[in-house]
């Protein structure tokens, strides 16, 4: 640890849980959680080892569709988001409480009030990941034919998300008269929404009193320009998808300058790109580890998985050849932020199909550390330092073995170097996005 | 307790949980819970002791509009009673959780998913009050202009019930196989919906899977022609207003006739009226818990009450004349069963204008039981072995006092006559619903 260490930022961690862990092949394995997805004692047990490390706050993902094409290969969807983080509210005490919210498919009145009420039950620690969504599936289980184009959907999230934000302000905590001689409410300081957009109208105010963020913390996570602009306009917290160090610090530089442009200090604006890791006592336990669960995965559902990803049939591929070529990133209609990844790993690597799969397996193209909690750190620490990111959103390979890992190895190895907290200063997830300094404890 | 006790039927009872408390002046009352409403532990507190009594459910109404005439008067909404219900699952172990939708503002994949999330979470004890909706304020917030009227309002909430059970049933248990060297599912037992409507198209299948309760528990409240057949056709619980035996009792037959008619055991719809108690160790001293709620009512505001009750303009009744003439039920066009009852009232008491606020201050013309712990017991027999109930929906006036006093007092005589269960049988919310034999416990 240098001297410059007291300057150096302190890096923020969210645990992204997800079903029986983010390896494909995670649910396969002899000691998987796969019996557990439906219980909500696993998902505390993950939230408290995440609440145990100090992590900002944990994450979950969400789909408006079961996903035909491709559950059988493995669990996606199981409980609903946001019900689980009300639960999970009453099973911790500081952590913040992430969800996902579609503005494609929600309507901010009730997407604001739950996250309101999420925000009181967890005494402030409610966020909220806006998505626009990806498939026609999702799009058929809420009246529409189809997904709509990518600028409707973006215009719909902009829309979405300035209406969930004028209905988180419009009951002022201090309009709680509670007089029992008098009003309840002074109505005056009530503010109404009266929304009307191209999307929705909303006329407001919101029946839940302002919670104890204000406005619950608004992350984002598009990797497209509107996405972007959305994250750079709103987000408080961005969770990015980064294959290597020089792609993730474009990617955060670009929305640093976006947010300055529009007038925000680009320290405000936490981006955490999602990171894999395997840890072992040794760099060979580590790299064991990642081949065993490698070994469960089949090599026909990768393929499958691969064509999603860049909107092509890969069944005619060689395992063994090197990857055919794809078209550029311009012509790729599908979820920008994936395929620039599948493009980068080939530039990079020139791999042939089955190594590509490989570096897919777990978590899409997400970065991923292989290796002892030290050199794990080393690489969390040099990503930070080299303004790749502000932290990272952890994508543990299997659960809950993956975050057990981290909070007790990598964690306290962070903590000694000073550049993580050692316990929460603050009780809101807002507190925790700020934190520059690292309390002792 | 005579012979007959033993085929005497069962009690069913719920906790209909509101605000501080049902009566209008609760939250002015110097030890009212009104600073309490946003913390989560008062809900808990409140539903531990609606479990230590064996009541069958706690039970959340919902609306979709702060009601901007009303809010300086008292406390409406505070928490988003879905989330509320999935932490409360947390603090409890038996009792069902019965939460409000309305169908004319939700959509089915949103609802259905949260519900069967929040049976998982509870194992088994969800359930739900699927209502239309009352005001133009509400529909406001939902990009409608105007409330639809209560024709369309109830097709769509028959589409919507629909829809719901069809996505509950869309992926059964025994699709998951989580086979380690297979598949995670067996897409073959995967149900599509195929859903289309006059109001809603859903593709399906839910990307929950089956809870364990296969379907949530449905509740309906309706007093309407269209309101008892959706109730008669679906509900299991039916949420009624009366404020006498015999309209009770009339209900109540109406209810099972139809069921009767649609092929139904007319047994399996346990219909529970709205009871307010005031209980106390004499008479004289419920009388005066009683009296001393109403001192706290500013008159004027039971008047403007009155005036949304009715549909009529009464700022210009005098207090202590008898009430004006009120048009017959079929010329009023809002919610039916609170009319009705207020017509009830007028006709069975002659009532004065003021009598009438009396009668209305607590629970809007529900059936209101004031005594001592045994003749409020004896009432509660005598309603439902004349058949006018097959339980009740407790809705005390004030609380967290008003179950407390309940729970400790008027629970123990039921269970002693042998017409309350002492402990739950089952760990399911239908499970409580159906028995009919009273466990020793």
């Amino acid at each position: 640890m240098g001297d410059d260490a007291a300057v150096r930022p302190s890096i923020h961690l969210n645990l992204f849980a997800f079903g029986c862990g983010h390896h494909a092949a995670a649910w396969r394995a002899p000691d998987s959680s796969v019996d557990r997805l439906g219980d909500i004692a696993y998902w505390e047990e993950l939230a408290r080892t995440a609440e145990r490390g100090g992590l900002d706050a944990i994450f979950l993902a969400d789909g408006q569709s079961v996903g035909l094409d491709g559950i059988d290969r493995g669990p996606r969807w199981f409980l609903e988001p946001i019900t689980t983080l009300a639960a999970l509210a009453r099973a911790t005490e500081r952590i913040g409480l992430v969800t996902t919210v579609s503005s494609t498919f929600w309507t901010p009145f009730h997407a604001a009030r739950q996250l309101a009420g999420l925000d009181h039950i967890s005494g402030g620690r409610a966020g909220v990941n806006v998505v626009t969504s990806m498939t026609d599936e999702e799009a058929r289980n809420h009246s529409m034919p189809a997904l709509p184009g990518h600028a409707e959907r973006y215009g719909r999230a902009e829309e979405f998300v300035s209406a969930l934000t004028a209905l988180w302000d419009s009951w002022p905590r201090s309009a709680i008269l509670a007089d029992a001689d008098g009003a309840y409410v002074d109505t005056e300081q009530l503010r109404p929404v009266n929304h009307r957009g191209e999307w929705f109208d909303v006329a407001g105010p919101l029946n839940v009193p302002q919670p104890p963020q204000g406005r619950p913390v608004l992350f984002q996570a598009g990797a497209s320009g509107p996405g972007r602009d959305l994250a750079a306009r709103y987000a408080e917290g961005v969770y990015a998808v980064a294959w290597d160090l020089e792609s993730a610090r474009a990617y955060r530089e670009d929305v640093r300058d976006r947010a300055r442009r529009l007038g925000r200090d680009p320290d405000d604006v936490v981006v955490m790109p999602g990171l894999v890791t395997f840890v072992g006592a040794t760099e060979a336990e580590a790299r064991e580890r990642q081949r065993a669960l490698n070994e469960l995965l089949p090599v026909e559902d990768s393929l499958r998985q691969l064509a999603f990803f860049v909107g092509t049939d890969t069944s005619g591929w060689e395992l063994d050849a090197p990857v055919p070529p794809l078209p550029p990133l311009e012509e790729f209609t599908g979820p920008q932020g994936r395929y620039a990844t599948v493009l980068r790993i080939i530039e990079s690597k020139r791999p042939t199909v089955r190594e590509l799969l490989g570096y897919l397996a777990a978590g899409g193209g997400h970065a991923t550390f292989v290796g002892t909690p030290e050199s794990v750190a080393d690489e969390i620490e040099r990503w930070v330092d080299a303004g790749a990111a502000d932290g990272f959103n952890l994508m543990p390979p299997a659960l809950p073995q993956g975050i057990e890992d981290f909070v007790d190895h990598v964690v306290p190895i962070l903590q000694e170097r000073g550049r993580f907290r050692r316990g929460y200063a603050g009780r809101t997830l807002r507190s925790h996005l700020a934190a520059d300094v690292v309390p002792a404890g």
